[in-house]
C-alpha cells in the first residue's frame, strides 16, 4: 500500500483539529506496521526507528521537506521518514542488495538530506545547512533529530559550541529514550535523566514560590529555594552553551510535538525541543531499553524469536570468551569500547570486571587516548572496536599512541564488508590508515583458533601498539581445517607449497579465500599453486618473503580490505624496495564506497567471489 | 645557571610562610627570564607559557612529579616546567636539532608524562591515569593544566563526560587566559567571560540574601533571586556534568593557587580550578590577547622586533591574497578556520567578509562537516587547515565529505617538515591518508605563482572534494624560474626531457628538489635526467605515465611525504596495475616519527638533503 492520500493531505495543512490528530496517530500506526513488516522480514533497526515515528510525523507536518533540510543524526531512526517520501511500497528491499538503504541516502531519495551511518554530525550539518541559508537570505530552517546518546560525541559539542554563539535559527529534537545503543553512558545522559525528576520539582517549585510569600521564614525557605533551583531549570546546560530549551514533551503526542515544532520553528534561534519516546513503541516486546531490539536479524513477528542463527560462534563470540580467559589469569588486562558492549562483546566483560572494562559512550577519540594512558601505566588495554569507528580516532591513533609506542592493543571488530548497513559501516579501510602511522604492529587472524592467538599475542606484546582484525559474523575459513600456530612477531606462515610458480597470499579472512580457491584452481582446473598466510602486514616477513620471490613469480593477494594502502600495495612497495619482479595481483576493494547488501551479493558484483577470482587469475597473462 | 638549591628545596615544603611566597616569585621571575631569554633566541611559543609559571611553580608545590602524571593541555604552555625538571641550562637547546622539545616529550625526561603537540587530549589521558590509578589501589593523583581554548574541541568534552559520571579523583587547573589561540570563540569561551562577570553579581547576591530576609515584597525580590541565580553559580556547566568547581582565582597569585591546590587534591574527586591569567605575563610588550605572541620567531629582546624575515611572500600568505581575490569575485567561496586564523592566513579573510570567513574554534571535525552541508548548498567551501590537524577530522573526510562527494576544497597548509615543533606537527601523512578515501581528488603546487593556479582550480572543481598542499615558509622553487600554469583535473606537466633513461618526478614542494638535483646531476656530473611534475596525487596521469614509462626506466621520486602510501606507493601501484619494470626510488620520509631541528638539518639527517639524494642516485644499481 503505498500511502493514502488523505494522510498525505493532512501533512500540509496549517492547523490541526481533533479529527485530525486522530489520523495522524492512525498514519504512526501504519508506519509502525509496515517497519515491523520489513524489518522481522530483513533485519535491520528496529527499536529506535520505532520510537521516532511521532517525532518524525511532526517534523513533516510542521517543516518541508525537502526544502527544509531534515537531518538524522545516525539515520537508523528516519525509517517512517523513508515511508513518509514515497518509499511505502519499496520498503520490502530495505538494506537489500540494490534496495532502499537502512540509512538516509541523498543518491536514494532528494528528501534524504546526508547521509549519516555515524553517530553525532548532525549538529555540524545543521550549522553548516544555517550558514548557507543566512548567506542565501533564505527562510529554511534546518531540523535536527538527535538521539540521547549521540550528545556523548566530540562532534556534538563541537558544533553546539558554535551555534550557541552564532545562534542561528535551527530546530534540533533531542530523542531522549534514556539510552543510547546499550546503558546510559556518561554525566550527559544522567543529567538528562535528572531533568526528568525536574518535572516533579518544578511543581514543588511553584508551590515554594507561593509559601515564601505567604510565611514569616523567608530567608531558611530562600535557602532551600535555591536548592531546588538546580532541578527545576531542565534545560540549563544547553542555555549556558547559548541555545534555548523547550521541554520535556511526549515524543509521542503528536499535539504537544507540532505545537512545540512550530513554535520552535518561529523562534529564529537555536531551539532544542527535549521530547522523551520510548524505544520499541508500539511492538511491546521490544519496548524499553533493550539493548538486543536496537538492531535485529530477521525475526518471528509473534514471539519476536530471531530465525536465523548459527551453531559456531561468531569472531566477536570467540574474542570476547578470550579476552574473559585472559583478564582471570592477568589483572592488568583492562577493555575499553566505545558505546558498543554487546556488538563488540564486551559487555561479558563488563559483568564480570566492571571495574576493568568500561563503556564510555560513543567517544572513540577519547577510548584511544585513554587508553594510552592505561598502557604507560602498565596496563594492557585492549580497545574493541568496529573497524569503521575507529577512523574517528585516527589523530589520537598517530598523536597519543603511535609517537608515544604504548602497547594499546586495538581489537577491530566488522573488517572488511559488513553487508546490510552498506557504506558508511563497510571495514575497509583499517589496514591502510594504520599502516601508515609508525610504531604500530599489524596483524590478522584467519579463522576462530587463530583469533585466539592473536589475543594471546596482543596481550604479551610490548612492543608498542598494535591490531587486529577480524570479520562480522564469520570466518571463511571454518575452524580446525588448518591447525592454529602461535603469532611470532613479523612471522608469516606458509600453509602449502607448490611446484608452479604461483603464489596465493592470504591476510586475515582472504586466507580462507585463498584456500577455497587454490583447492578449486586444483580439483577443477588441475593447477597447483603455494597458499601462504601472510599474518603480519607490519612488520613484513621480508625474509620469508624474499625466497618465496626467488620460488614464485606469480603473486595473488586475498584480503578483504581496500587495495590503495592496502596488502597488495604494501607487498608492491616490498617488491619495489628489492628490486624483485614479481607479477602481482591484489583481489582487494576498488576504490570507491561499497554499498550495502548480503555480503556475498556484494562480493560477487565487485567481482571478489571465487569464481570471478579464478576467472581472473586463468585469464592472468604472464 | 642551573636551579639554585634554595628554589628546589621550598618545592618540597609542605607549609609555606609569607617568606617562602617571597621565594617563590623570585623564581617566577627567574624562570621569565630564562623563557625571555632563550625563546627570543631560538623562536617558539611565549605568551601561554609566560601565563602559566605560577600555575606550574604551584603544580610543583602541591603535587609530586613525576610520581603524580603532570598532564600539560598543548604542552607549549610547559617550558616552566622543563626549567623545574633538570633542563635549566640544556633549556638553550629549545626547539633546536637534538635540543629540548618544544612539547613535553617522555623520551625527553622522566618528568614528561606524554607528549602533547595537538590539543585538548589531557583530560583523557588524565581519565587514563586515574583508572590505572585506581585499579592499584594508589594515591596518586593526576593533574592536568589545560587552557579555555582547548575545551573547545570535542575530545576534552568526551573525557568531561564520562568523567562527570565516574567521579575519579583528578585535579584540573583550567588556564583562562580569555583567548585560545587566536580570540575567544563559541558558547564555551562566552560562557567563561561570563563567570568572570559573575563575581560582581556574587556580592549583589549576598545583599538581596539579606534584604529578602527583612523586606516585606519577597516574592518579587524571590524572583529576582531566581533571575540573578544563574550568574551566581559560576561552575555550573562543570557542576553539571558532576564535577566540583572552584574558582575563578588568580592564576598569578602563589599563596592562591597553592592554597586552592591543596584543597583540590584532598578532595579525592574530579575538580575544576578556574584560574585567570594573563597571556605573555612578564613580558609587557607581549601581555594580552595579542595573537601575534603566541608563536614567534626570534627576536629582539628590547623592542619586540621579529629579527629574521623574508622578502618573499609565504605560501600562506599567497594562499590567502588568492583567495581574498576569489572570494572578492564570487560570492559562493566561504572559508573555515579550527582556530588558526593567522596561521592559516584566514584571518584576512575574516576581517574582509566576516559573514562568508569562519573560525569554529579548535574543532577540525566539526569544520569539515559542517563545511560538506555548506559545498551541499552550493558554496565553495574552503577548509585552510595544517596537514597534522586535518587528521584529527579523518572520519568526517570519509563519512561526511567522502561519501557524500560534496566539493570542499582544503587547503593543506604546513605539508612536509615543519621543522622546529617536531613530530607532533610534521605534515607527513596527508596523502597517504587521504587517497585512500574514495572520491577525493588530490594535487599540489610547486611554487607561489602555482599556488595561485591550485586555488582557482579549487574553487570551480565540482566533481568532489579536492585536497591541495603547501609547506611552511617558502617553497624550494622560487616563483618565475618555471612558467605557471594552470591546473588540469588529471594532467602532469613534463619540465624538462632528457635523451637518458632517467626521470625525476617531483610533487609539491618536492618539483624544486627534483630540478635542483637535475640541475647539480647536469652540471657536477654531465649526467642528463628528464623532470616531471605530477601536479596530481589522485588521480594519475596515467596515459602520461605510460608513456614516460616507454622512454625511462629508473624514476626517482620528490615529495615532502612519508613513504608509506605516498608518491611513490602510489607509483608502484600503477606500474605493478600496468605490468611496467621499472626500478623506481623514492626520496620521501621513512617509517618513523620525525623529530624537531631546522629543516634544513632535519632533512640532512634523514639522508633527504640534495647532497644525500645525489649520493644515492649515483651509487643506485641498475
Amino acid at each position: 500500500m503505498a500511502l493514502e492520500k488523505r494522510f498525505l493531505d493532512i501533512l500540509q495543512k496549517s492547523k490541526y483539529q481533533d479529527e485530525d490528530y486522530a489520523i495522524l496517530n492512525e498514519l504512526a500506526t501504519h508506519i509502525r506496521k509496515r517497519i515491523l513488516e520489513v524489518v522481522s522480514k530483513n533485519g535491520g533497526h528496529l527499536s529506535p526507528t520505532l520510537g521516532a515515528v511521532e517525532l518524525i510525523i511532526g517534523m513533516h507536518c510542521v517543516f518541508d521537506s525537502p526544502n527544509d533540510p531534515f537531518i538524522f543524526d545516525v539515520s537508523h531512526q528516519a525509517y517512517a521518514h523513508k515511508l513518509l517520501t514515497n518509499r511505502w511500497d519499496c520498503f520490502d528491499s530495505l538494506r537489500q542488495t540494490d534496495g532502499i538503504s537502512g540509512f538516509t541516502r541523498p543518491q536514494e531519495s532528494p528528501y534524504d538530506y546526508f547521509i549519516a551511518g555515524h553517530s553525532s554530525t548532525s549538529l555540524s550539518l545543521g550549522v553548516g545547512a544555517a550558514k548557507a541559508i543566512a548567506l542565501n537570505k533564505d527562510s529554511k530552517v534546518p531540523v535536527v533529530l538527535i538521539g540521547d546518546g549521540a550528545m556523548s560525541a566530540g562532534l556534538a559539542y563541537e558544533a553546539l559550541n558554535e551555534l550557541g554563539d552564532r545562534k542561528y535559527p535551527l530546530v534540533i529534537i533531542l530523542n531522549d529514550n534514556e539510552m543510547s545503543i546499550a546503558q546510559p553512558i556518561g554525566a550527559i545522559s544522567k543529567y538528562l535523566s535528572q531533568i526528568i525528576a525536574g518535572k516533579f520539582v518544578q511543581n514543588i517549585k511553584n508551590k515554594i514560590g507561593n509559601i515564601i510569600n505567604k510565611m514569616p521564614n523567608a530567608s531558611y525557605l530562600a535557602k532551600r529555594f535555591e536548592e531546588s533551583l538546580k532541578l527545576i531549570t531542565p534545560g540549563m546546560l544547553f542555555e549556558e552553551l547559548g541555545l534555548e530549551y523547550i521541554g520535556p514533551i511526549d515524543g509521542h503526542n503528536l499535539k504537544e510535538i507540532i505545537n512545540t515544532l512550530k513554535i520552535a520553528k518561529d523562534m529564529q534561534k537555536p531551539v532544542v525541543i527535549h521530547a522523551q519516546t520510548l524505544k520499541g513503541k508500539g511492538y511491546s516486546i521490544a519496548e524499553g531499553c533493550l539493548e538486543q531490539w536496537h538492531g535485529v536479524s530477521p525475526f518471528n513477528l509473534q514471539n519476536g524469536l530471531t530465525l536465523s542463527n548459527s551453531a559456531n560462534l561468531s569472531p566477536t563470540q570467540v574474542f570476547a570468551n578470550t579476552l574473559l580467559d585472559l583478564a582471570k589469569e592477568d589483572s592488568k588486562v583492562v577493555g575499553i569500547t566505545a558505546a558498543m558492549p554487546s556488538g563488540t562483546g564486551l559487555d561479558l566483560l563488563i559483568q564480570n570486571f566492571p571495574e576493568r572494562f568500561w563503556d564510555v559512550a560513543i567517544a572513540e577519540a577519547h577510548a584511544t587516548t585513554q587508553a594510552s594512558a592505561l598502557a604507560k601505566e602498565g596496563f594492557k588495554p585492549f580497545v574493541a572496536i568496529y573497524s569503521t569507528f575507529l577512523q574517528r580516532a585516527f589523530d589520537q591513533l598517530i598523536h597519543d599512541v603511535g609517537i608515544m609506542k604504548t602497547p594499546v592493543k586495538f581489537a577491530i571488530d566488522r573488517a572488511g564488508i559488513v553487508g546490510e548497513d552498506g557504506e558508511t559501516h563497510q571495514g575497509a579501510f583499517d589496514i591502510s590508515y594504520l599502516n601508515l602511522i609508525p610504531n604500530f604492529t599489524i596483524f590478522a587472524p584467519r579463522d576462530n583458533a587463530t583469533l585466539k592467538e592473536a589475543l594471546y599475542f596482543a596481550k604479551d606484546f610490548n612492543g608498542g601498539p598494535c591490531a587486529f582484525r577480524y570479520p562480522r559474523k564469520a570466518f571463511k575459513l571454518e575452524s580446525g581445517i588448518i591447525l592454529p600456530t602461535p603469532f611470532k612477531l613479523g612471522k608469516l606462515e606458509i600453509l602449502q607449497t607448490s611446484p608452479s610458480d604461483i603464489l596465493f597470499i592470504g591476510y586475515g579472512n582472504g586466507v580462507g579465500k585463498a584456500l577455497n580457491c587454490a583447492k578449486i584452481l586444483k580439483e577443477k582446473y588441475t593447477k597447483e599453486c603455494a597458499v601462504v598466510d601472510l599474518r603480519f602486514a607490519k612488520p613484513l616477513d621480508e625474509n620469508s618473503l624474499l625466497d618465496l620471490a626467488k620460488a614464485y613469480k606469480q603473486w595473488f593477494v586475498f584480503s578483504d580490505s581496500s587495495k590503495i594502502g592496502g596488502i597488495g600495495d604494501i607487498l608492491n612497495s616490498f617488491l619495489q624496495k628489492h628490486h624483485l619482479q614479481i607479477s602481482l595481483t591484489s583481489f582487494e576493494y576498488e576504490d570507491f564506497f561499497i554499498p550495502h547488501g548480503k555480503v556475498e551479493e556484494i562480493e560477487s558484483k565487485l567481482g571478489l567471489d571465487e569464481k570471478s577470482i579464478l576467472t581472473k587469475i586463468l585469464n592472468r597473462k604472464n
